[in-house]
């Protein structure tokens, strides 16, 4: 992308039924479609700038809401400093469930992207925000951690990092293969909503908080520094990587994913 | 994007029912989706380059079904030097219609973007190959007009541009909208594809033919070059723009619209 940048790209599609229920109200919909596509860039310490918007919905479905669906996208846009330059809307037939396609494209100082596989054995791992019950609402409302995955990329050595989609329970164990790691996990430790078990915490999913992997020597720093940068948002330590397979980690592994 | 070149972005989708038959060849439905995305970059004189295919099927769609689409969709991104850097397959309830969205990036010489609003009074009006007939197979099997789009917007100063995707009768009443401008057109011009009525040729649409205006003084070069460039690629001219509403002009569109 020219000067020591890197063009990003990320497409991601919601579909009724699946990832929001027929009587979501619009506008949470389309915050929820473009904020999902954000959340990505966000867990690569980049930068989205510009989205096209694909809605297919079923011809019985009423103009309102579909104009409520855009004022929803738009919003999201505009809060992340995005534009939204194209797109389309597409005719279902009646009864189909309505889908909304959303891609981005943006980028990322070279020096500063982040991928899920750079962890290293002995890394500790830190979560965003507090996680689990996010079907109570939160899941269409979320805010994509831009600023702070921007802010993490750009200050620290962040070995790896992602977005919290499909929980904690899940998605760890991604990280750390992809890193060619094991991990430990302090389930007591996990940051919970109000009112949720640990178990809700870790298997949930629709978090979209961040989830990384930094060198405790770089941890020292990123403790002191947070509070001040983001007052508003936890930052939790929960766990290491580790070797892998090493010290029967692999075993505890699979033991987390049995009790998960 | 960069030493004088302009990002392009564009997204479209397919859905089962509507832009393919059930029974269509899986390989060609993944033909089209790229091919119909690629024809708007052609459009505009721009280059695509990275895409992003989003695939959206039923539970009980076969695997080898969604394979044979992905073929489909590789072959036609590397036909056209394109990659596909991402994207997504998602399941949808029993029974709803398989869509396809292809995003793609590119980008164009700032001085050779074409738009469908530059045409001006006089232009000549131009189109690629033979329209009408598509549905015959034609719409799933289609070449997007990149190679002429590039080389046209290249060499000439083309002034208005656009891919047939409704028909000539819907899309040039459109581009001389955008460059407010009247046009005429001689219906007996019209390149027909075998066994095609003049009627079926202005409307059966999914062409995905340039269409396109240009001086009279470039198009004398114009028409000398082309066939040495594209020996297998007919070009036709079809009419011209002219003043918007003078002359009876406009009357001419409104007929024209009652007639196809």
């Amino acid at each position: 992308a020219g000067r020591g940048r890197v063009e990003l790209l990320k497409t991601d599609c919601i579909i009724c039924g699946v990832h929001f229920l027929p009587d979501a109200t619009p506008r949470k919909v389309g915050w929820k479609a473009v904020a999902r596509t954000l959340s990505d860039f966000a867990a690569m310490g980049g930068l989205p700038r510009h989205l096209l918007v694909t809605l297919a919905v079923p011809s019985d479905c009423q103009m309102r809401w579909v104009e409520d669906v855009y004022r929803g996208v738009n919003k999201c846009a505009r809060a992340f400093g995005c534009f939204v330059v194209g797109g389309e809307t597409s005719s279902l037939p009646a009864g189909a469930p309505v889908m909304i396609s959303v891609a981005g494209s943006g980028s990322a100082r070279r020096s500063q992207v982040v991928l899920r596989s750079g962890g290293r054995p002995g890394d500790l791992l830190f979560v965003t925000g507090r996680l689990g019950g996010s079907q109570r609402g939160r899941h269409l409302s979320f805010m994509p951690r831009l600023a702070e995955g921007d802010w993490l990329s750009r200050h620290f050595r962040v070995h790896a990092m992602m977005d919290l989609s499909d929980g904690l329970a899940m998605d760890l164990p991604r990280l750390a293969t992809a890193s060619k790691c094991g991990f430990r996990l302090d389930e007591n430790a996990v940051p919970r909503s109000r009112g949720v078990t640990v178990q809700e915490a870790l298997k949930d999913g629709e978090d979209y908080e961040l989830l990384f992997a930094i060198s405790e020597r770089s941890s020292r720093r990123l403790i002191a520094e947070w509070p001040e940068k983001f007052p508003g948002l936890k930052l939790t330590h929960v766990g290491a990587l580790a070797e892998e397979g090493a010290q029967g980690l692999s075993g505890g592994w699979d033991h987390f994913r049995e009790r998960a």
